[in-house]
């Protein structure tokens, strides 16, 4: 059987998100083994690194026996051996090299957020779907063991009718003086691109519109809790992005929702993500990894009584769900389906309609914040022949 | 020495918490004991039980070695002897009842909510104080163990500047049909006085306003979660007070707050109650009776790895606090400090005032959930010589 | 108030079961209580102890604080204000006794079985229902907490479809040579109405009936495993009543049910008493106390590896349900039901038509193994008005 | 020494039972090894993989190291080199296999069923006989750790006389839809020789009958309990074969047994597969690798009280039997036996008859539950030089 060769642009990849896991735990594990599409085609990977430091690229390029790259973007999209162009570099030029890349007629696939505003996400949108070229962003969290888990309990009609979901995300970012931070200063000023309501509402929207539905109401409380920083380089500056906020709404208009996110806590809770869903026939508190439940057959029924000394352990009182399967690298499979929707044309929901959902319900957010009120998410239009995309599921 | 007699009209004291807490865990025990004030004066309680059943009346006077119980409230109020009344009746009789004790003369003290409306509570605290007479509301969580090693924390500056303060409770009452519910069910019917925000709102705002300051802005959302429910004759009725309530706001204008309240959450986390507070310093998780910290220099620096294995335990990063003293019962506490300011003026500081605080606040979450905005929560004025109670210390 | 008084006449009160459980976990409790019915009306109860030995009689009279006894059971039974008769004597002196009683017009009660063979059982029925007056047989397993939990899981429809059942009693009997039995000899004695069958299986009956209706079709293989045994005096006899018996049927003619019961097994499971229903959405396994469940959202998928050292620890993937209530002593809850029937006239499923299917069941289990076939199990009719009790609930 | 050489011709040997356990856990590290007979012989195994796949035929034989692979049976079986053939295809197919082999005069081994028709299984044994080859059915259960645990106990005589049997085996296999089936779908189809009855009688006829002796007489309920299935590609089927069977019966006409097999119960006890003896001086409960004893003298006299709080921990009173020895795969201990017996003819009881007796048994439970009756199993005849396998012994 001769393979289906395909040429993808990797543009950024030479970062900590593009090396680890869409090089190393992704593409390279795809290239080395018998990759086959839905259709049983044998498709064979062909990349090429494109950015601007040359040492880099050929730095990354030599650790992951890439025979390809260059720092000269034109050319790599001139050349129509390359069918896919793949951006996870900064935020503020993505828009910039994905209209490009789908005017060179390239399949698009993306880190999120699309966009850093939701109209020129839409723009994208329906540039993409104009020119008929596919399109897709990373949405890897919903291959996450924990969220796995989730997506079967609702198969199963575990919770009876849900009744709340409550998602927190965060830990403590350090300030950069006494200890150097974590992550990268320009997350936290505005002026860059900043803040963590656009870096992690994008991913709040697909997982909950694809687990729940989508939220269609927000109220949105944010905060610049930590205001002194030191960067890369142990300088001062001034964080001008909230790196905390609190967000209540509606998913659908009906169920009540909650989402803390913030760089300024610490945690005491299963994992530095976590979902927690009550629901009429049984709650279930999930994260990364483990996804715990309580069903209403086990649900204790607890004495308030501060005096007593030994107090429940209301931890003990929920069950792990098993694993009963084999969980791959989110990201790699999100690779392969969006690998096997460019040469068969199978279905992928996770495309950039969704992905400018993401930044919409962003946006929306700091209106919230701003206009201190409950605010009505806008819908993202898709045309006419384009289905929705709620109700697909991953793993 | 002789003792100072004190007169004590009990009203409604017949339901559990008036048994459980206020006489067998608090007047009870002070009865039996050589009750002193801060100043050294003896004092002799002398109970008298008013309500409306002979039967229970005589039961609970009997088991409590109680001489003196009538069904006729105006001759009790009419008996110079009796100086204070106290009610922990039903929440819909409170302003009548403390009206016509403040005009007969006593000293007041009651449960919580003061009154169903802020404009009552309001006017019952400039009554009380027009005419002169002591008056305290109850708020024991103030002397739950938890909230007293958290005010040490204060005390000690543990959490340099507080940044965020996240407070939970709730847990599964049952819908009635197949298993009883554990609460009563006029708490699920909006006609009846039933609610969630005003039970418990009035907690959060002594707790909150005592440890951080008052809040001052706030949005709610709320919501009956279980619709359908079976009262104490196994009868279906239908729930019509909120069950649940997503409340976010501001402390003083700054410090982002964050309260659920839920009887339709199955908990899991340290307590019923919970307290999480974020500041640059450390952070803590405060229960009824634990308090967990995490000061800066323990903080982790954990790595998002969905991939790896084995979680890391993030319950293992924080430490309890050490009791390092003999936790009195709350309620018994706070009737001592009561007695004591009635026999020698001491401060009370949780006073008519602050109990109309309370009840505005959970005004003010009715009128944001219904009004789909952030509000400014209504000060309480309070007469010119009477000095704000923030600061004060239980425990 | 004034109290009804009722008589009772307790016959056969003074062996075991009769003190420990009738007695002194049952009437005597309630006669300390203020015992009231249903609607409200107090009772009052005088109970007569009733038998052969009056040494015995006067011994537990004296230890219980009962006043009256006699061994002229004529006299009892002609004085008008006894009105109930309860027998827990031996098995093959009840059917004279309750005929006996049924014709001086007194209400009976009595221990299980109701007669030796199922005609017997059935003309008792028959008789009590014509004479007018109330029926009914200790079925105190229902009230066993673990069966309480099992009820509440029937109730919350937790099992899906109800797909098998699988019930087991027993433990080792000693011999009573090198250890004394712990049973009467005579339950080893065909000649004196001994066997398995017929002490069990009316409970099974009960069980099965109440919890997920009735048998309707069985097998049996029945076995006296141990031949040789020593009496209460240490002589040996010949064991001539079946020790063993492994049943399987049909629930409905539908669910298949396995019971085993064997006074001649060693026990390796959760209780001596144990029932596993496996269903569609979950299975439980319930003893006297606990109940373990494990339901399809928690179900692992094991690998069949005898290879591996570390075998699953398949007791871990279940879990108890929670007490959530307090229960009371089995006996003295359907003593209570049975006194209120009989003064208020309130509904008893509990009565000689359901004691009649039992004996019914297990005399169709000894035709079983005889015949070497599955057999149907004939029907008890009952009164056109005599409605069926499957259904009711215990706990 | 020289080495004798003999070549294995391996059908149907890229499953996953013959990936797993004939290659590499036993075929693999048997060419490995210095593989000598009991008589000292130097054996040298040279396989050749028959099938029709040929790609699958190449992977396996390269994954393996053996050089030898064809689609054409014929052809193997003419070459005179190749004196084995062994089986582990589909059932379906076995009978036409065998006969072909044997009349190519080849030494016969498979996996079990020997065949879908006890008749067949019949005309096999006899087939093999007449034409002086050799014969087996893995039977590998034998050598699980667990069971020659319980060998060592029948040899030392430690349960005095035996009393009753009882075995379990089975779990829950996912319907396939909101959880993939760990088992091919055709187990669930009656059409394409499915049924838990042929699939796992084979199994128990083998074990109890070395143990304990044959089954004699045989009742068995079965059913099909889920009905609605998923297969491999995700598309419902209706089961029409059974998937549970309660079975009762007699070893010998004298010991009763029990033996419960299925595929939709929830595991509550020590393995998948457990055997409980009860004997007079003491009892086992046997799993694939533990084997846990209650002996007579450390029987516990327990109480039924269901009131106690505490329950006795029945677990508590058994006593594991230690390893003692190091246990080979079961698998490779009977090929190194029919490898033995193929070359120096020493005694190799687990043969076509044993192998036909197994289909036996199955065959008659299913007459059992058709006709409602207990059922006489058929002896398989031997002939008269062929002396029954009882009471050999493996591990």
């Amino acid at each position: 059987m001769t393979a289906t060769r395909l040429g993808i642009i990797m543009y950024g990849a030479t970062g900590r998100i593009g090396v680890n896991q869409h090089l190393a735990n992704s593409l390279d594990v795809l290239r080395r083994s018998q990759l086959k599409t839905s259709n049983g085609r044998l498709v064979e990977l062909d990349l090429i690194l494109v950015g601007r430091d040359p040492q880099k690229l050929a730095e990354v390029a030599a650790a992951h026996g890439i025979s390809r790259w260059t720092t000269d973007l034109d050319s790599a999209l001139a050349d129509e051996s390359n069918q896919i162009f793949f951006d996870c570099a900064a935020t503020n030029l993505r828009y910039g090299l994905l209209e490009k890349a789908i005017r060179a007629g390239k399949h698009v696939y993306c880190e999120k957020p699309l966009a850093e505003r939701p109209e020129e996400a839409v723009r994208l949108a329906n540039l993409a779907t104009q020119r008929g070229v596919k399109h897709g962003v990373v949405m890897a969290n919903l291959w996450l063991p924990g969220l796995v888990k989730l997506q079967r309990l609702l198969k199963a009609d575990y919770f009876g009718k849900v009744l709340s979901v409550r998602g927190e995300f965060g830990y403590w970012i350090f300030e950069g003086d006494w200890q150097l931070g974590q992550r990268p200063s320009w997350n936290y000023r505005a002026e860059d691109g900043g803040g963590i309501i656009l870096d992690m509402l994008c991913h709040w929207h697909y997982m909950l519109a694809q687990l729940f539905g989508p939220i269609t109401q927000v109220h949105c409380m944010k905060s610049t809790q930590i205001q002194n920083r030191w960067d890369e380089q142990g300088r001062l500056y001034r964080a001008t992005a909230e790196d905390t906020a609190f967000v209540t709404g509606l998913i659908e208009d009906k169920v009540p929702v909650q989402i803390n996110v913030s760089w300024a806590t610490r945690v005491r809770r299963d994992d530095l993500l976590t979902i927690h869903i009550d629901g009429t026939h049984g709650s279930a508190v999930v994260g990364a990894r483990d996804c715990f439940i309580q069903p209403r057959t086990l649900t204790p029924k607890p004495v308030w009584n501060p005096d007593s000394q030994a107090a429940r352990n209301y931890f003990a009182d929920w069950s792990p769900v098993p694993d009963n399967q084999t969980f791959e690298n989110a990201f790699k499979a999100q690779w392969q389906a969006f690998i096997d929707h460019v040469v068969t044309g199978v279905a992928f929901p996770w495309d950039f309609f969704m992905g400018a959902e993401g930044v919409q319900l962003a946006a929306t957010c700091h209106t919230s914040a701003e206009e201190k009120r409950l605010c009505v998410v806008p819908r993202v239009a898709r045309p006419a022949d384009h289905s929705t995309t709620q109700g697909c599921t991953a793993g």
